[in-house]
């Protein structure tokens, strides 16, 4: 006999099969036992009866949670009454002859078998190997799988390249101070903030490419919104016509992410208590300026003039474009050019603003881009301008010194999407293993 | 009129089209001017008459290698007698009635326009970014998307969830040296060597997983089959009944990335001088041991006792293999306990070996793999015995201690099968950017 799984399970009503999974929950009744056993698809309820197997019943009544079990069992159709429509096995039962242990799991720390763990931030971490396996939280990781999917998909139909670019780099190629060192043999390199570079280098090879890379960000401070290592879903696109097709991808791209959670993970959806939003209009564009007057007129607040939204104004701005365009997105472009790394293309009718745009989405950015300078003299110039040297990134400019067509592209952070289209309070929540400047799985603090 | 891309230009035969690409090559035969231009897809040749327009023709002489152009130009289908079946647009060619230079390349450090590259790997290296856009080096890179994709897609099918695992983590896991430091905060952190702990511990949450994942080795020595960044393809998979079901796992995934390649880069492999095999046969799988004997048999170089294979043994039993079985592939199993990691199952028949094994083909490793210890009590044993603090393994052992089942996975190295599979001599070739210990794009000895 071959193992059958909880989705199949059902297709051998009235016959005995071999289960193995996980202990959910064990509740006792007399000299019934009922544990909800879970394998990777789902929960089966098994019922041991004591009249059926003396050795089952007394071995069931030790069990544990996440005990792993095998159970050999008879496949029984529950009556109408008794179907539990929340679960995919919710129209059988299989009542076990035979439980066998196959690993002991300790004590748990805590109650794993509620709908939700409901546990403070810092224990769910302490004990992330094992609140991984409760099914709300594991359910966000099927999303991200979705979501990551979705991502690669939409693009290879459109004739995109995947590729793998490095992640230790010579150089902290974003600016600014948030970037880890690395002791590299008997140099120093760096981790890359971002795979923005090399993907750019792509664009003369295959003209469209995309890759899902990790990122790194040495943030100084512990925010809800930012890791230390994050995922990052990257496309680059050679032979753009008008940066505005970037934001078309985009939007498009975001729209099926949306659209695939919704069909594909339709059981994991049901742990939460978010509605998946419909989008039918079209995503708003709007500049900086313009989104910065609207933001006064609303609330009289004057952030006219600053160079960039801060978390409030995204906020506001997000609910002007729900309220006026019905559209839990907005794209916010022209963003002035000392807020965009060196690479950013200034916008030809006005030199102090770049041909830049952030998508905010649920209240915070979940996409950046733009187009790049292609030109090899007008970086170089630019490089000038943001005192780094040439020399340092001969391997970047080369790509522009032998001839780039008009490009430009996005990025996004995976754990962010995840977050908000389930409404996770912490960006930590979506990730496997978060890494931030108090925890590498372990606290820091504990690290001698 | 929107932009034709080469692969569909046939279908506008007697059009006028808009192509835009890299100028290959450029042969001026008196008033005809032959192009190659390349986009996404292939080369078209496009034919630049001064009687057509003396204004293209006077462009189109001081037109350079990598030059990127925007060509209008009507589509002529060639006579039988001319058509180029090498070619996907060999049927067809431009006839430019007007060009433009989108983007102007300097001269070349070196001719880009044969079949073969032919530079030694420091200058290779030293032009990476012009390099890769050689037909026959981009290539090396759209088989590497395949071997990626049939990894993924093959274990997908099989209900595989993918996850996105750290490469920051708190300590040096496969033992060695061979470890990047990352200054984490005002903390010591280390890239990770492999994601295998934490695919470990997502088998209790999902059974079965994959990741496509970065990994780090801190290589004391420059090899030609060694990088200090690579791009491992790792699976886990728990329930397993026997350790057999690993070696099938992979043996079936090998076959299926070869057979792809072949399918589905058929263009590509025409740049290379390989045949790809056929795998008919089982791979055969025999013990470090009897490995051992054979190559004493066969060369009477004897290292039966010794506790790996060096790469002369691995020639020698890739070769017994072929003679013998007709497979270029054959699995050595069971290396003894001390060559393993620590997480490494003993063979309960002689505790002395462990259940792992390595998959040798085209007479290297492309495979290492077994099945672990899921106990948690032999766990933590095994650690102590290899001197591993248990505290800086919590979460990893957290997976042990509330149970996990039968478990074993995999890895491959994706740089090291691109290699072989294409005959490349140095795993550098099969690598975008290339770290090692002399190079981050840069030679290290020029890095200040």
């Amino acid at each position: 006999m071959t193992r059958v799984l909880s989705k199949d399970a059902s297709k051998h009503a009235g016959k005995e099969i071999i289960f193995k999974g996980f202990i959910r929950l064990r509740r006792d009744h007399g000299k019934l036992i009922f544990l909800d056993v879970r394998d990777l698809f789902g929960v089966i309820q098994v019922v041991v009866n004591a009249k059926v197997s003396e050795a089952a019943y007394n071995l069931s009544k030790k069990l544990r949670p996440e005990d792993v079990v095998e159970i050999i069992g008879k496949v029984n159709k529950r009556p109408d009454n008794a179907v539990n429509k929340d679960l995919i096995t919710g129209d059988i039962e299989l009542e076990a002859t035979d439980v066998k242990i196959i690993s002991k799991a300790e004590t748990l720390p805590f109650d794993m078998g509620g709908e939700n763990l409901n546990l403070e931030l810092p224990t769910l971490l302490d004990n992330r190997s094992l609140a991984l396996r409760h099914p709300q939280v594991s359910a966000i990781f099927k999303i991200q799988e979705t979501i990551a999917d979705t991502f690669r998909n939409v693009l290879k139909e459109k004739n995109f390249t995947e590729i793998f670019v490095p992640t230790i780099v010579p150089l902290a190629t974003e600016g600014g101070a948030e970037v880890f060192e690395v002791k590299y043999y008997d140099k120093k390199a760096f981790l890359a903030q971002s795979p923005q570079l090399y993907k750019q280098i792509m664009v003369s090879v295959f003209e469209k490419v995309f890759t899902i890379a990790h990122a790194y960000r040495a943030e100084p401070s512990v925010t809800t919104r930012h890791l230390s290592e994050y995922v990052s879903l990257d496309a680059e696109i050679g032979f753009i016509n008008s940066w505005e097709e970037l934001m078309d991808l985009s939007e498009e791209i975001v729209k099926k992410i949306i659209a695939s959670v919704k069909e594909k993970n339709k059981e994991e959806l049901k742990l939460f208590k978010v509605k998946l939003f419909d989008i039918k209009n079209p995503f708003p564009r709007i500049t900086l300026k313009k989104a910065q007057d609207i933001i006064f007129e609303r609330t009289k607040i004057d952030h006219r003039g600053e160079p960039d939204l801060n978390p409030g104004d995204e906020k506001e701005i997000c609910n002007w474009a729900k309220e006026e365009y019905g559209s839990p997105f907005v794209f916010i472009t022209h963003y002035p050019v000392e807020k965009r790394p060196f690479y950013t293309m200034p916008d030809p009718k006005d030199e102090k603003h770049t041909l830049s745009f952030d998508l905010l989405g649920i209240q915070e950015e979940w996409v950046t881009g733009g187009q790049r300078i292609n030109d090899y003299d007008s970086l170089l110039e630019n490089m000038k301008k943001w005192k780094i040297d040439p020399k340092s990134l001969e391997i970047y400019l080369q790509a522009f010194r032998y001839g780039m067509p008009k490009e430009g592209g996005f990025a996004m952070g995976i754990e962010r999407i995840t977050k908000d289209l389930l409404g996770l309070k912490n960006i930590r929540e979506a990730s496997l293993f978060p890494r931030d400047m108090e925890r590498v799985d372990e606290k820091l603090s504990d690290i001698k």
